[in-house]
């Protein structure tokens, strides 16, 4: 059923999107049927094609780990995407993974704890999150950062800080990428049964006469972004459907019917399938949707490079060593270690792109050697011997900007920022190095928060504020756990944690027929 | 069909309900029916009770304006409403009708305009307002304000300031109450032909097997909130269903999906029936949701006095006059002239009620004696003789406070506040003569601004971005009109105007049987 040749090198194709950029999905027209054939759930067709008891709709962190789980607990299992590629946006992610209170952490003489980071999404969340996912999450994500390491295999060999957390708990594959993750996952999911079909789209999910998920209606051989590509089948699911397929950020319609702003003057960092229909296709069939209007934009993307770029790895890991300016003031205008939407928001009120920097010492510190070649390679970093050189290369009054180093330098000195509370790590050092690595910064669509409403379980919540009864879902088609806001590396964790859950409960479901 | 006596007086109405309060409404099991009669719009059914042509769901400004207007257009209209008397919310609020270049303005020497309105929605929203219905309302709201004088027969006879507005443009009636209008329109749908019934809850709507509504299933000779108590029956609609049915600022379980912080222990300034089941039953059958997590607190209700209440009439009038102090500090904390969500976050930081106050003076030129007297009546309101004699009575230190109000009347005399930008208006006086007058602040629920996704002809949007066939709907039911946060007195205009541009439409909308 799977074709050997649609599983290309993941990291390959990180490499292939971040050269090729996504602006192809911004013109997908994804919801193009006509209205009578996507008004409701579809109804109990005549003959089921296939069928199994588990139908997953994702192959990212969240969909494996359901598939993963579900097959643990001896339920047959098919998971279907709609791409040629496995994996999702899953594979072209930082591969940060935050969690908190870990063996890691511990060697590294970080103190934390779920409470602490429970705290930490709550306030970025500006406490729209539901508590109670945000809990779960929290309090698992040790345990699920243990289960891809000594379970699925995946490495992790660092411990990174982002933006709007109390301390660093972002633990990083060794690729530098979710790749390293998800590659792991899909051959674990393999290696357990689990059949993998790429190029089958989710239409419709089919519900019996009392709401319950029975199957889907999907189209196989389908060629994205194609509409009319593929041919009509329908899957039966015993069990039951566990939608794990992503957000919409590269769905524009649709992110504009929430938030009128992000017209497709912005772009997007997601990969070009992340569009959204499936989660229309669970609200038609009676499943409440939440908080789509919380759209993030990543901070630390460049206008100089296309989709996610090389630059956020460069931002996120220099964030606490080195400083944002205004170049058209050469000051810095905003604290660099707040939450994504204060940076963003910081960034689109200058009207113009921000500009970051770091030393010699600090960048080799903390920048993957790879990831800073890839963005000097593309241009989107520039290195320069001074200082000044620098100042003048971007415009800026040279004076003020000099003088701006020197007081952020008496500030990393310190450990403490007086002026505008960044927090500084305690392995940071003045940054009087040459070269001096700058990028220039202009927010992309990075990830919505909203989707579909969960309870802790997994199910998914309909209109009725009752349980779905055969659909779970999971990871970014969901909303809830990151409230406003979701933080840097809990992604991650929010999709393996309920992944996993949702896995599992599918499987536990009794079957229907 | 329709019983005179359910058509009570709506100001007596008002009035009791200011006096018993709506917590009530807290407690309703809105969405009690079982899984399976609510996954789905209802199927068609073998027999309809009832036939119309346009079939309104709520009599408050909205359904009464598309009633008017489908009257107008020659045809037949039912309205119904679940609870037992008409008016919802509209015959509640304080009569306010924003609206921009009016003649009541131009008389008055205000320069305005529906690009100025514009502008001030947009900015209040956060630009999370749809653009095009934000600009239909400005743009027709002087008009929807003089049909609702000139045709319905509404008299207004002030212009008021509501904070977020760059002028005065808050058209009252002469009532000082919503119920001024609400009951002329519907003295004028019943007068037209259009059948009131009450009592009559919408359960499901009814789609053909295409998608398009084509009537509702309701419980006749409902008791709210007894969810088992009427009597089942059909109305086919012929033509349209208009949704005019609010909001759900009294559906504590419902409100807390999509911000969970809006537990209980949020009181509402909503009549009682305000809980949104009717939004539910129009996404069951197809219909987008968005923005629903936007939900407004009213900075200006009193912990002194249950529901709307009276304070709201002082402190909005006072606005600009007066001023607003944290009583622990006896110090201003924020601009009194901010919008509501700048203010209701701003009381909710303090983590204690605020205190506004105004003079003699300016008070009896604001605000109107009848609503004076009632604030005064229960409590809410107190009146001081001395400035020292207000501090005393709220624990405040006394010299920090006195200076505070001689400050307050420096920016009154200069006509500007440097400290924190309140507007001031030209006919503002200093605060010195008694008697003094002083109300509490704590923020209610007050407006849900999220709702059905419509277009600017008041069609509602499904899940697939296309218009719903023979779906309708106006007011506080939609969203994406006002973003994150609706001004004062926008709530007038929007009900008024989509209200109209539904009836019409839904009148016009071929009939399909």
């Amino acid at each position: 059923m799977t074709n050997p040749k649609q599983t290309t090198d993941l990291l390959s194709r990180r490499r292939f999107l971040q050269t090729a950029g996504v602006a192809a999905g911004a013109t997908v027209g994804a919801l193009a049927l006509p209205r009578a054939a996507d008004a409701a759930a579809a109804p109990m067709p005549k003959k089921w094609d296939v069928t199994t008891d588990v139908l997953v709709v994702g192959t990212g962190f969240a969909g494996l780990a359901a598939a993963i789980e579900a097959r643990d607990a001896k339920a047959d299992v098919i998971v279907i995407d709609k791409m040629p590629v496995p994996g999702g946006n899953s594979a072209i992610n930082g591969g940060d993974f935050g969690a908190a209170g870990t063996q890691m952490q511990k060697a590294l003489g970080i103190e934390d704890s779920p409470e602490l980071m429970l705290k930490d999404m709550m306030k970025a969340g500006a406490y729209l999150n539901h508590p109670e996912l945000a809990r779960t999450v929290a309090e698992q994500s040790a345990a699920a950062l243990e289960w891809s390491q000594t379970y699925v295999g995946a490495q992790f060999d660092r411990v990174n800080f982002h933006g709007g957390h109390s301390v660093k708990r972002a633990h990083q594959t060794v690729q530098r990428s979710g790749a390293g993750l998800v590659t792991k996952q899909l051959e674990k999911a393999r290696a357990l049964g689990a059949k993998i079909e790429l190029r089958t789209k989710l239409v419709r999910l089919v519900a019996d006469k009392d709401g319950r998920i029975v199957g889907a209606e999907v189209r196989r051989g389908y060629k994205f972004p194609d509409e009319a590509s593929g041919t009509p089948a329908f899957i039966k699911a015993r069990k039951a459907v566990v939608l794990a397929s992503g957000g919409f950020s590269n769905d524009v319609k649709l992110r504009q019917m929430y938030d009128p702003r992000l017209t497709d003057q912005f772009t997007s960092t997601n990969q070009p399938g992340a569009t959204g229909e499936a989660i229309m296709a669970a609200c038609m069939a009676g499943a409440m949707d939440l908080q789509m209007d919380w759209i993030q934009l990543g901070p630390w993307t460049s206008p100089d490079e296309k989709g996610f770029g090389y630059v956020p790895q460069f931002v996120e890991r220099v964030v606490g060593y080195g400083l944002m300016v205004d170049p058209a003031t050469g000051k810095r205008f905003f604290k660099e270690s707040g939450n994504r939407k204060e940076r963003a928001d910081a960034i689109i009120l200058l009207g113009h792109p921000a500009l970051i920097l770091a030393d010699s010492t600090n960048t080799t510190k903390m920048v993957d050697p790879g990831q800073l070649k890839g963005a000097l390679d593309n241009g989107s970093l520039r290195k320069f011997d001074t200082i000044e050189e620098l100042a003048k290369a971007y415009n800026m009054p040279v004076d003020v900007f000099v003088e701006q180093v020197k007081r952020w330098n008496t500030y990393v000195e310190q450990k403490k920022d007086p002026e505008l509370d960044c927090l500084i790590f305690k392995d940071a050092v003045p940054n009087v190095t040459p070269p001096f690595y700058a990028a220039r910064l202009w927010p992309r669509v990075h990830h919505t928060m909203g989707g579909l409403a969960i309870n802790k379980d997994a199910q998914v919540i309909g209109f009725d504020l009752k349980p779905i009864v055969g659909l779970y879902a999971a990871g970014e088609a969901t909303g809830g756990v990151h409230g406003a806001v979701r933080l840097g590396s809990c992604a991650m964790a929010d999709c393996v944690v309920f992944g996993r859950i949702a896995g599992k409960n599918a499987a536990k479901q009794a079957a229907w027929g």
